[in-house]
């Protein structure tokens, strides 16, 4: 591994959290860095629900399948994008951002995880439901966020048999 | 902006280069840093191709109708996907890779492009035929990387008018 690089091996899924709160400042910072993300035509077609209320967190644990350690996160944020203004990428746009967002959590001493929504109607509408998030808005992900209560080390995936030099 | 996310603030399109390579080393570098994403159930459904073959990348400058920079780019790397392995989130996973490839290269000291490709059949069928990849295989993006030839300041995008508290 690249010892230049470590701001991107040292993310990792983290599913458990320290009690204390997600501060607004490191909050801010993490919107800051998620609309930095590129957008094709920089149409940046996001927007970004963020989501402290811990009945709210609760109801969010209950209704993703993957997502029963949101109800001791101290933080969600679910990326969001509007397809009238990006039909074709506003999906592939929210996922530079919210890797954005999860790099800048590492970087800010928080953990966090990637819960897939898109393409799964059944959970874009359980999160619509809870969130108000209006009909034509999409659902692309939902990030659990707090102070990490796990460590895992720094790795690459790197596998050579992925990699296919001037042809296929 | 967060100081501390300079990281992500201060990757930019770049798409005029000074003509020395990128190291093999460098390569190296940016392929672990895609590697590194996460991928939904870790499927790592992912293939990069790497382009340095001067003649290649002049034809992928031709196909791609916003691809000219790549006739003068060290690199390019293709982000393709398989969507046998992840039908789903191939190209959620393939857009975090390349997100992660983009700021690896601002890390690095190169500077990079995303040019969109996927869900664009004419841009993915012409890029097919000059690369010999597989009709099995999607193409997700592809990226024109150097090292830089012009500069562009670090900046967010940040809009408060695109972010939703607790409720939408």
């Amino acid at each position: 591994m690249d010892k230049r690089l470590e701001f991107i091996f040292r993310r990792r899924s983290i599913r458990k959290y320290r009690p204390e709160p997600v501060t607004r400042k490191d909050i801010r910072a993490l919107l800051e860095a998620g609309m930095a993300a590129p957008s094709a035509s920089n149409l940046q077609p996001w927007h970004f629900m963020v989501i402290t209320d811990r009945s709210k967190l609760r109801q969010l644990s209950e209704v993703h399948p993957y997502g029963k350690m949101l109800a001791e996160a101290g933080l969600a944020i679910a990326v969001c994008g509007d397809p009238q203004v990006s039909e074709r990428y506003w999906d592939q746009d929210g996922a530079a951002a919210t890797e954005n967002i999860l790099l800048a959590c590492e970087a800010l001493d928080l953990g966090a995880v990637w819960l897939g929504c898109h393409p799964r109607p059944e959970r874009k509408a359980a999160i619509r439901k809870v969130l108000g998030i209006p009909d034509s808005i999409e659902i692309l992900s939902l990030l659990s966020i707090g102070h990490p209560g796990e460590k895992k080390p720094a790795r690459t995936q790197y596998d050579g048999t992925r990699i296919h030099r001037e042809e296929w």
